[in-house]
């Protein structure tokens, strides 16, 4: 039988630590800062049978286990450097580590994050991974910095994410073909990194946050923080290539508020949209204009003919929901 | 229903960083290093059922929790300096999050150890906390120092823990008081944090490692990673004060190969053996010498009279146990 120490060593322990001073194998791994630097730090933690289904595939579920970390450093304008890895497991399947591991090292090795700790035991499985990333002080895109005026920008498309998990629960009817496409955004998000620290190192944007939970959620975080209140236009909101074929009511719910999409939201002045494109087009990532922060608190959501639509919308909640 | 909002609001998030640039509430929180310091980092993962039993008292799980970390940064010899906290509740319950929050800042403000962020979802009960300590370049104490003829030493007392356990599982025949006392080394751990910073700043100790998983297993981390031998009086090991009342066999094993004990091993050249009684004198710990570092590979168990011992002695293994 593999035991913990083997697990390590054949699946997560690489043996040549790059960025690390001391990587897997003492009681504390060592991480040297680059001087003048802040450290953005991110714990994302992953349930079977909540964040991913039993059985999901395990190459998809390392990446996607480390996506959504890398999307909170993006959100923040952050340059990924490290994470640490902590895992339960029912038990220690080769099949499962083999796929795993090198779902989750073939994303850390595009964004030169490096693996130098972590922790591996038996239970229910379950992933929690902390990232580390560096930027300039005062560079962060905080939740807290949007301005009355600033336009809202949102990354790639969204909604695809939930159309596939409705595929999956049969609450909308999915053909097979369309389902697999819509799933591959659920499966394998695209972390946004390039674009966050673009837009932090040219101070392109205000705020920003990903859009884990649903736009309309997330996007509240900003409003609450930065206390001021937007008028979003719904049918301006880019939905996913799938989700573009189904009618409006859909449309507009699973982009507005969806989930799991992992697209950014950020605000920009409008004196800076020329610079926006500009900057997303240079690293490949579509952006789209879909609103503006106001002085009035609350969040106002209308159609493209500037109409307001009264969706009844509600954010994901883990434990009410 | 507490959502997971306010859950974070009411029990974790206190609304005044100290150490943090940016706490918890944004996508991820901001630490400023300080200047020309290394950062040694540590994830530890505690599965209900397997690092703890279900129905553990929520204050002492909370403490638990940290300072099995802790100890991580006391085995590195670094000054503990932020957290995060990572954990998946099957539900919101106000009694447990107060117990257990409660539980982990208090250890967590006796070492100044800030929370910073984390996640928090529903799930199988499951505790991750990745911690962050600071210290001087060279001065990390590694498992792969240790040198032939340097003594091995033990911070205060081992295998209570493990007798607890015993006797939780009626292992053991244990009454009652005895049990209640034992247990308070299970639930309540103390991680040898000033320790650990004294050994490493006086540059008095090689190598060290904490006690997770009994002695002879931890210190043949140090061991193999040092490429040396070492020779352990076995009955020179300092035996809780409910464990040093029982049999010889049983003090034995439980002392060897216990785990739980959250004590520090380090080995220091002879030449520092009084400087190291003053350390841990200033800094009220115990400390005891149970060996020696040799040249020679391979563990040497033996008695109070040089007696090699052969005590099929076993480490813990999460996937093979």
């Amino acid at each position: 039988m593999l035991s913990e120490f083997d697990l390590i060593k054949h699946y997560f322990n690489r043996d040549r630590p790059a960025r690390a001073t001391l990587g897997i194998g003492d009681d504390c791994a060592l991480l040297t800062p680059t001087p003048g630097m802040q450290m953005a730090i991110s714990s994302d933690m992953l349930v079977e049978g909540r964040h991913f289904f039993a059985g999901a595939e395990p190459y998809q579920l390392g990446h996607k286990s480390l996506a959504v970390n890398l999307s909170d450093l993006a959100a923040m304008g952050a340059r990924p450097v490290a994470c640490t890895l902590a895992l339960a497991l029912p038990a220690a399947e080769r099949d499962w580590l083999h796929g795993f591991s090198s779902g989750l090292f073939a994303l850390a090795d595009a964004h030169a994050c490096e693996l130098i700790g972590g922790d591996t035991t038996k239970g229910p499985r379950n992933i929690c991974i902390t990232v580390f990333g560096e930027l300039q002080p005062g560079h962060a895109l905080r939740r807290d910095a949007a301005q009355p005026g600033d336009d809202i920008w949102i990354s790639g498309t969204l909604g695809d994410a939930r159309l596939a998990l409705a595929g999956y629960l049969n609450e909308v009817p999915l053909d097979e073909a369309s389902l697999r496409a819509a799933a591959v955004r659920m499966h394998a998000p695209t972390p946004r990194v390039e674009l966050g620290m673009l837009l932090a190192r040219q101070r392109l944007a205000h705020a920003a946050i990903d859009i884990s939970d649903g736009l309309v959620g997330d996007l509240g975080h900003i409003l609450a923080r930065s206390r001021v209140g937007a008028t979003l236009d719904v049918d301006a909101l880019p939905a996913g290539d799938v989700l573009a074929t189904r009618d409006t009511a859909l449309r507009r719910a699973y982009t507005a508020a969806g989930g799991d999409d992992y697209e950014l939201c950020f605000t920009a002045p409008a004196s800076a949209r020329a610079a926006v494109l500009a900057a997303a087009g240079s690293v490949a990532t579509p952006v789209t204009r879909v609103g503006r922060i106001e002085a009035a608190p609350g969040l106002r959501l209308v159609d493209a003919g500037g109409h307001a639509l009264d969706l009844k919308l509600s954010s994901f909640d883990h434990f009410t929901s």
